[in-house]
């Protein structure tokens, strides 16, 4: 399957989080591919897997990283792709230097934040699934499909509880 | 114009800080609306408008807001479409109130989160045009030409400071 | 016993937390209901919940969530019940995000916020039986009870202290 | 007309923040009194007071506080009663201080807490009007009107940015 | 030996934390008692006791608690002794709601804040013992052995460091 | 009048926060002398004043800084004489830094850290009063005196608030 | 004179800050020139001014930025020079998000961060000068002279508030 | 091998921390000693060995400290040479503490302030090198082999990865 969507991290220490993108990506038979490279270990390959990517057909990067996280950011200074980023709470701090990091970025330069760690990572493949189903009615379809399945989840879990009680 | 994005916010004293996405988007002539209702205020009209708003071809929503900003979220429980959230920093928490509500959203509703105040909005309505850019390749002409222009702007700066020294 | 008060989480992982609500009210003799319902994953049932509860003569709403916690919020938004709100350390921010997210409530919708966690769970069920014994005498005494024991077991615990000493 | 709800504030630099609580109540008809009494500096006047509120027929505390806010929690301390805390952010740290010190109560004392500010003052009176209608249908019929107003002026606002574009 | 110190606490889950304090004022030789006693819990036996502790002769009051750690204010307001609060990180906020509800005390009340649990508690003891030996010249001598053996253990830690190497 | 305390602050900028501590002493008649001298730009100034300050029978040091502020722990780190610290509101953190680098001392070295800014300046005052009112019964009865007024000014201010009404 | 200090900043909206480094470095008499160029807007303006720098033998950076402050970290990632961070408090969050951005660098890429603002772009010159000066007498000599100046104005201020009083 | 950095700690607690940087030091072949010493508990020791260590030829210090970290500001006042802060998350507030006691110097005293915990200790090792290597070629040439095999090690971490695929 050809992949639209980058999935890129730090260090391989993020994999764990990261791989939940992964998931969710597969889950909609959206293709993607696995990177990992740094901001500041490996400036030059970080900026060569952009410029490959943009070649490739590349639509959408979700980029991982922990405390200064400066990795989203060095990507979306590369690129008019959209980037999405997941702020990793590996640091003693929390995740509030990554939340921050990859948040208040100067005008023009966007990334889009998501929320921190496994759950931010889902998201960030949620997000790119809904962008790309902008030019894509069966991603449409199962977006619905996801939505509505959220909620009979609750509404599982729910009954559950009360036939407990 | 036909709108393609929908700007949202609480209150007309969000419009200073959402009025900058607006500029931001007639800039790169994408058509968008500007709906003032209220998470917690006005709930049913934010639901009738995204409803409305989906039948009318909108695509993204961009939602500003401060203090308990549950409004990008809310709206993000309501539809498929990314949802990119502004937060506004007019609480005395200087705004972290808002980033944490609208960025710590739970796995499954993505909220693209922004920088606080005005560059937020701006980024806001920069992330939407290089969304609906990836089918429209005169939009992506577009963002090249404002990122080099971006770039090019820092080089003014640098030699109108070299040429007073 | 008819329920006058409802506990609504967003999870079954909120369970252990808010059932800390229902223990207290059992012991006061305070009919209630327990509901998972999610402010994102599950918006129509959580409005539906209110209006039914509303229907069937619940007066209080207490509602637990961690993260981005809107739960309390829309609530609030959706009735004129007094809405308690729980927030539940369940992020890596150690609940800081879900005390802002369900205090900083904007003018004109409020929500009674309690301390995170366990301890704020009890103390929504306390604050909802002052609240129902305003009218209701028999309350007031057991109120008046329960702060009696309180300080006797302080007494106790510093008996024991004292005599080990 | 009968008070029904004591307002307390540690200091008289806190009345432009506090009367916002007294104006909401006299919008829906419901008596109260304003008291300044600190619990540290007056602590035996913030007990009398508490005492004989409740002979008086005083249903419902609002305490506003700024700093190391103990004013809602002693008196909680004092009575069955419930006790709405309002944070005010009087001192450098931005009321982060207040909110902390009103909200973060042990079991067994609960202080329904509010956001910061006038805003919060104003909550406080709407969350006292909240429980005082739950047997008075008169104040409940003002509640509707109350929020189905909130949503009107929200829509005035809206129409009002649109018919100026 | 005549106790000079009070050292109370809210709770005896702070015991372990508190009790640091008495093993230094065993140390230096100072009597001490310890007493359970609840700012919110059990407010009568609070002031109780402080005004007992005025009169059996003790000189200074330590004061430990976590959460909105009102105990030291409240006993700050009830007595003209020097008051040292020891804020305990017992909430999942880490003590930073203790902290700033210990140190936070508007003007005219001081509350002598140390650092967060069993060093905070340590220290409170210190300085008990540095305010007694105002007037006690033992008292001196026995500080300036303490610090000359604090400097002492450093340069044993050190020697044995380098004879390790 | 003999100097009993001690005012360091290592900046003439912290004047007219620190001077509110010794306005407090002259209002109780207690004789201290001012000082500036930074731990950071003159230590050996720092460290000479203590050790004469030691000599000409100062008992105790308030010692007031912003940013880190190691002033305090400095002097501390050099005498057994009680320190009260300070923290001063001048840097963009709002005094956080001057709160935690004040307060959270190693065990061992105590400093007795009051509220930021103004009223810290006052309650180290106080504080100090306290300290030598063990040994002056003529302080205690002004501090006694003191105590009272502090809660007639609040009956003041509540009467003067009432017969507006 | 040879530049050997390149001061680099995102804007010219941080000027004002960073030219107090320009002036300290101007009271040293060491050279330095400085560049306006951005992480974010300008990336590849960034990297080739760093090599630029290495090659017409510039030794140190110091980089200054607000917000997400990626710039040291980027040009950290490009060359082994020693690069020292200035954070800059112009957004909303006092600063924050920009020292902890600066300051956070992953293992193998530091960032010599200062403080806040002008007071740090002074420190990153005086730091600057420190390493130069390792091989070069004439500055140590001057940072002695300069050291010693220090001490003597804290002098001259003391002895100016002593000879008011 | 003669020793040019000083390695410096308040407790042997630290050393786990610490000795990383000794080991990045040895690495690049460059003679380090370490040294237990507190800011507080043996302010002498401190002073003295900042000033054998001038004699002895080290040429810059390396400070690590946790809570209100004051070790490394009180070097910098005492030496010219480049002074290296290392926080340290050994207290409950998660190294924010100190953090800001490390990092907020006064104009005039800088302190370069590393990432927190044993990265930041790392990274303090390399910052070392680099200002070493400023006059050092054969330090310059291992560092570039450095830097390049931090990128060859993310290369391989990727490999890898992608061979699982």
């Amino acid at each position: 399957m050809k992949p639209l969507v980058g999935i890129v991290m730090g260090s391989d220490s993020d994999l764990p989080v990261m791989e939940e993108a992964g998931k969710v990506l597969d889950s909609f038979g959206v293709g993607y591919e696995i990177t990992i490279t740094s901001a500041h270990r490996s400036p030059k390959k970080t900026r060569d897997y952009i410029h490959s990517a943009e070649e490739k057909g590349i639509k959408i990067i979700i980029a991982g990283a922990g405390w200064a996280a400066h990795l989203a950011g060095v990507i979306a200074a590369e690129t008019t792709m959209p980037v999405i980023g997941v702020p990793i709470n590996s640091s003693p701090l929390l995740g509030l230097d990554s939340i921050l990091s990859t948040l208040q970025m100067p005008s023009g330069i966007p990334v889009a934040t998501m929320a921190l760690g496994k759950g931010g990572a889902r998201n960030a493949a949620i997000l790119a699934v809904q962008i790309l189903a902008i030019g894509d009615k069966s991603l449409q379809k199962k977006l619905k499909s996801y939505k509505k399945r959220l909620a009979e989840k609750v509404e599982e879990k729910d009954s559950k509880l009360k036939s407990k009680a």
